[in-house]
């Protein structure tokens, strides 16, 4: 994707529509549009924003080549004047954004794009990829994390990943949910993040026995020696062999540091448990017992509740493609339209399903925090010339039941602006930190949820409440429509 | 993905191992994997190749450039010996594989790397990445197009794929299973396919009222003309203001081509019989109804049950991702090593489960088709020093249950070879076919089959058997194991 201009990864509806907006000039007016998220993945009770720094690469890369224009051109849809403009395009407009690895809840704008509707259009597309995809990810790694309680979590699913894509930004969106690493070379080398790894079945079968193989492989990687004991059979060949071979390592004086086994089949809580003995009595407590084969976070938490003796766990093909939840379903939606006065006019889309009218014009989110705990009581999206403040009492209700009401008081509360600007009159006014320290600060993001929200079944859900203000236009708009 | 240097799209444990191999070169023999899949995706009967042309591209590519020897380098893990050896690295193996758009069953091999164990091993993550993705893809769109029973299906998933790949690789496999079109742009500009779309809400919303944006609209693409109905109330707003357009545009002697409308919401059967009295009794009966909204192929199947006055279909989420099964399952495992004598000594993995113990050996596949039908009667796996002859009875039998056997008479059947060669010696010897060409050959491909095994309830299984030669080197290797 780095290399490769993207600026025709879009819906061809999307370049339909801007000749249309060219061709009417007076409607290339400055407008806003929201993306955002309806539902958490997996019945959650949050997701973690990704996948902005790919985003700010897009925009800034945004340009027809000759070779573009001349596709264009062929499809026998679009006027030469059009495509002219075209050949100029340079994206000018404001973009806003939640930073990456931030804890997330539904109907909060997560990019916010202020721009000429051509230009605002255009970029729909590749902007919902990019976040759907990487926010999917580090969602779902944030669960498998949650669920494995401390011990680490690899990721290795690029075999199985929905391309190369999906493996590389994937493995990076898993990084940020808070995985301790990737098999994924490519990815750690993009993106500086540790990359691990031992040996498959076929090193095991290359060799004509398995201690042999083990033998080898502990002889190669004595710092980082975790051997694979399930090619023929766990328990009466794999971990005697590893067993044999780390007291080999003892007798020759090599220091044991990261050692121990994998296993990849079978049913993991007895083997572990009975590998751990095994080791035990063999005199190697400090050996890691790690697993995989088709984990999840609901397998992990299982596993866990079974006492299994699994201290190390290697995700692969249900954390890259989020298998039972494998896409995001973010939409991107015209919020507000600009008057002829200068100011925004805010726009509602209606829908018979009242979840999905959308939240009209300029808006902003505040976090609210309960100054105590640290923990979020609440988010207020409201619109953008409103303040609250630390200071005086928040009253906060709830926009589907609107008799609903909380009042916090002065200085119990802590409040924090989402959206960040990222790009002003098309200048990137924005870095993206380096996806280790994302991850470190999506860790404390995390520790602002209690467990009620984190939990897999029936999740407390994060209220996200409305101002008074946008409530009030939100439905004045409803009034006039109906 | 083109443009990148794909080499690291590895799993560090390729790499850690190939210096294993590197550091024993006695081990560096020449071996045979693999690919292939257990289990067809979506519970169905049958799968569809694909990737192969970028699988090609990439065994094309390989080659580690100065800076992923840096990288590799900086990782602490490998010596400088292996690698200057990775500096020089090229692919010099044979591969074989089956044709993109070649119907597939499951334990056959899709791609077969004979090559010096080390090189094998490398392309082992990056093969089953590309072979797995596209293959689950392009089986999603077969059954997706089996159920619009010839109404055409357009894909246009991009905003929900996985990652900008997932969405270029994932439509390029949609054409290639059957889709008519994608609303995918730079699809189109790569793969030579057609790119089709029209307008979202937003555009509808930018205007002042639905009328004006359709006429708008008509104004511009009179010969393509789908109205999206359903932004404000689809029966009392959205359908007759399309027909207001329409008349006004058969009262300007704009002639009508191809145009109708579009639903996206609501009931769709309820909604598309409506509008196709409406549209008729307006004199219009030529108009198409099209529709999308969460589609796949069981909620398309219970549509036309239904008798849905809809004849194009747009499919996006549940096609690209292929949402209730995101993951094909293609594994890669050894199958022989060359002996001294240069002749291959099969290899088998054991497993717990005997679906998963592997085939060993150096092996073709026969397609048996039916003569007087061309339908699929069977396939037969078999070692490559084997030969059948259509003029002679073919003995088939199940290996699973090898009593049962069924004798095919000379003359009755034809038999194909599956596998063809696509490197020798590490050149390539294989032209990829266009896109649109591979489409029409997957068209008749489907042919072979027959509804039992297209539909998607308990369809019926295509036998894949093994030669009793193949069978027995399987069992005698079984029994020395165990």
């Amino acid at each position: 994707m780095d290399r490769q201009n993207l600026t025709l990864l879009t819906d061809l509806y999307e370049l339909t529509m801007m000749q249309g907006y060219f061709k009417h000039k007076d409607r290339n007016e400055t407008v806003i549009f929201d993306a955002f998220y309806r539902n958490n993945p997996c019945d959650g009770g949050y997701a973690i924003a990704a996948g902005l720094e790919q985003l700010v690469k897009y925009i800034k890369d945004l340009h027809f080549s000759d070779h573009d224009i001349r596709y264009l051109s062929d499809l026998g849809i679009f006027d030469a004047d059009f495509l002219d403009y075209l050949a100029d395009f340079r994206f000018s407009g404001d973009i806003y954004a939640i930073p990456e690895g931030t804890v997330i809840f539904p109907r909060e704008p997560l990019v916010k794009v202020i721009a000429p509707i051509m230009e605002a259009q255009l970029v729909e597309t590749a902007i919902l990829n990019i976040i759907n995809h990487q926010s999917l990810i580090a969602t779902k790694a944030a669960r498998v994390c949650y669920a494995a309680k401390g011990d680490g979590i690899m990721e290795f699913g690029l075999r199985r990943a929905q391309g190369p894509d999906a493996g590389i930004y994937g493995a990076r969106a898993a990084m940020i949910g808070g995985c301790i690493g990737t098999s994924n070379v490519l990815c750690g080398q993009l993106f500086d993040v540790p990359v691990k790894g031992t040996h498959a079945h076929s090193w095991i079968m290359s060799f004509p026995d398995e201690y042999t193989a083990f033998k080898t492989y502990a002889d190669l990687y004595p710092t980082a020696c975790i051997l694979l004991v399930d090619t023929y059979d766990t328990l009466k060949s794999g971990v005697p062999n590893a067993i044999r071979v780390f007291q080999e390592m003892r007798a020759a004086g090599v220091p044991l540091t990261f050692y121990g086994i994998r296993l990849d089949s079978g049913d993991l809580a007895y083997l572990s448990k009975k590998a751990r003995r095994m080791l035990d009595e063999a005199g190697f407590p400090d050996a890691v017992i790690s697993a995989s084969n088709d984990l999840d976070e609901y397998l992990i938490e299982s596993l866990k509740a079974q006492g299994a003796a699994i201290t190390s766990w290697g995700v692969g093909t249900n954390l890259i493609t989020a298998k039972d939840n494998p896409a995001f379903g973010g939409v991107y939606k015209l919020a507000a339209v600009m008057g002829e006065d200068g100011s925004f006019i805010p726009k509602i889309k209606l829908s018979e399903n009242s979840e999905k009218v959308t939240n009209p014009g300029n808006k902003k989110i505040y976090r609210v925090y309960e100054k105590e705990t640290g923990k979020i009581k609440a988010d207020l999206i409201c619109l953008v010339d409103e303040s609250f403040r630390e200071d005086k009492p928040l009253l906060l209700f709830d926009p589907s039941e609107p008799w609903k009401k909380t009042k916090l008081p002065a200085g119990s509360f802590t409040l924090r602006e989402l959206l960040v600007p990222v790009f002003k009159d098309g200048k990137c006014c924005y870095e993206s930190p380096r996806v280790m320290d994302i991850r470190s600060y999506c860790m404390k993001e995390q520790d602002t949820l209690w467990d009620e929200t984190k939990r897999f079944v029936n999740p407390h859900q994060v209220y996200v409440d409305l101002s008074r203000k946008l409530y009030d236009t939100k439905i004045e708009l409803l009034d006039q429509m109906s």
